[in-house]
């Protein structure tokens, strides 16, 4: 079934629970690090015909249920006026930090079909590519993470320097927040109509915040984006890490799809959440690299956890790691749909019992 | 009240919300930066007298309700056999990480009387200083926290080493547990022993673990250190980041007290950790660095979702930066007596509203 995983997202029913994996495309497979040795991460990722082999990928090496566009939720943050680069081993740099008024008022609120032609010419080029066999997710980060990266200037772990500029200039935060939300809703609807049949929305760090800030510092900016996409009629996944304590807030803030990392279990994420809305994950990415046996055993638990309901897309937790055997990619997937095609043919969830 | 903080253990009335911040002693005070132009962090922990003396400058300077005991975590590791570095700006450094049977085989159980027996002194003398006046608490890391520095060699983001070591050798990782719990055990028992008039055991990193992955790989292993405390009648703190998941299980595991940080409002955790159990939290100790309005309705928000009933500790979600300015730190002490001792003499938890 081409269209399990678009069928899932709208709780339709399904042949067996559609698979794919955050960062499935990427250093984890020999085929991408082949082609990192002669083009770096950017580069791939402007050169369509190069995002869409990396893209394809995974496609080819296992038997997921989506393909997702190879790319970095950092891209439109260059055009907007904030280069950045990929330092070796140490994630991204940018060169000026947002830190103050000056630094928000530079950045250009961007018209993505100009300023990330690329990205477009990839999805469509995807899409060519695939040929209906396997849908096409488009994605974006959030707006609060991108802000992350800009106040921070990289990676951080108690994101600081990001609180103090939201709690000390709440009328500037909004001013950054609001450019980042037009982007953002912007590159999301030029990639649906590029050829993207669902998006995902990453707002990776946003469970750093307590219940009370994301309602303050977040919601009013982010809600905006998924109203936008809703007249599209395209499923759109809404997924953070460490949310367990915003889940409610991000199904109103909106999505169709909410997803959780491993640290809830699904069976709480579906009782808060109700069945009014389709759930992603959530195996602990940790788990790929575990024994056959326990890593089996991971996998059943998160499909007994899901239930029996439509509506579940198979994920990971958080993204793939770079040690991850490959084998265990298509294990993983061959699992899923072994164990949920079964169950659909018997009608019976014993076999799901951990 | 000098045991306003003992009493709020216990879930006894008080006059006034009890205060006191995870890290209050260290390199947001003056004092103790100018200690350390001349002393190691180390050194600083060895020397009875300077770790006493660095004790007592948030308890000088603040009107904090509780001493905590100055030294670090990972401070069993190095007599077990396995030295360590602070490398600058860094964080610790273990020289060899323990990553196979050998590496467990080697860690020995030591007898803190004689191996940490500069501690139990500092306990002493702290106690002395002290006179009765503001009590004292000791503290261990918890056996996974510091399973998994031996493990990953310092600090980490994913855990992938610790949890690669935990789901492919789970009986390994059993020995390894059982060292670190036995010698938990032993030191909290000897801090109590000293002098040390609570304990807090900081699993500050189990909130990267799923439900199902804490119940079998952890609460095992730190169950046998709460119940060796419990006969003690000294108040136990049970705390970790991360953990709106996991409260539940923490409370089976033991302890008197729950800390939890600012992502999950206390009115929701006592709302599922119910009465019998007091509760430590949880400002975003990033709000310590906010303008002062925004930091009042912070440290108000928690104390509204505190609730009136016995057993609130008024703490931070995690330890005080070292950008904290320390008039901060006075002044939310000082504002949690205020409000708290108004509402005490007024019987009336109006202006508790956020």
């Amino acid at each position: 079934m081409w269209d399990r995983f678009l069928r899932a997202c709208r709780r339709e029913s399904v042949d067996a629970t559609p698979v794919w994996f955050m960062r499935q495309a990427g250093r984890y497979m020999p085929e991408y690090r082949k082609l990192r040795e002669r083009h770096t991460l950017l580069e791939i990722c402007k050169q369509p015909d190069l995002a869409t082999e990396v893209t394809l990928q995974p496609v080819r090496a296992h038997k997921v249920d989506a393909a997702i566009l190879f790319a970095d939720i950092l891209l439109p943050l260059e055009p907007m006026g904030a280069p950045f680069e990929f330092a070796a081993g140490e994630g991204p740099r940018f060169f000026e930090p947002v830190r103050d008024r000056k630094g928000v008022e530079k950045l250009r609120v961007i018209e993505p079909r100009e300023d990330l032609a690329y990205v477009l010419e990839a999805v469509t080029s995807i899409r060519r590519e695939l040929d209906g066999k396997t849908p096409l997710i488009g994605f974006a980060g959030a707006p609060f993470t991108l802000a992350s990266y800009l106040i921070e200037g990289g990676k951080s772990s108690q994101f600081s320097k990001t609180k103090s500029f939201m709690y000390g200039e709440p009328e500037l935060w909004g001013q950054l927040m609001t450019k980042l939300s037009e982007v953002v809703r912007r590159f999301l609807l030029a990639q649906i109509e590029a050829g993207a049949q669902a998006v995902q929305v990453f707002d990776s760090w946003v469970g750093q915040l307590s219940p009370a800030d994301y309602r303050e510092f977040i919601q009013p900016y982010l809600r905006p984006v998924f109203a936008a996409l809703e007249p599209t009629g395209v499923p759109v996944i809404h997924f953070g890490t460490d949310t367990s304590t915003l889940l409610e807030l991000q199904l109103e803030t909106g999505g169709s799809v909410i997803g959780a990392d491993w640290r809830i279990p699904l069976d709480v994420v579906r009782a808060r959440l109700g069945n009014g809305v389709a759930i992603q994950g959530n195996l602990d990415p940790n788990l790929l690299s575990a024994p056959r046996e326990r890593l089996h055993a991971g996998v059943r638990a998160v499909l007994a956890a899901a239930g029996t309901a439509p509506g579940h897309i198979f994920n990971l937790g958080h993204g793939i790691f770079p040690h991850t055997p490959p084998a265990a990619v298509s294990e993983v997937t061959d699992l899923v749909h072994t164990l949920t095609s079964e169950r659909t043919s018997h009608t019976s969830g014993g076999t799901f019992g951990t």
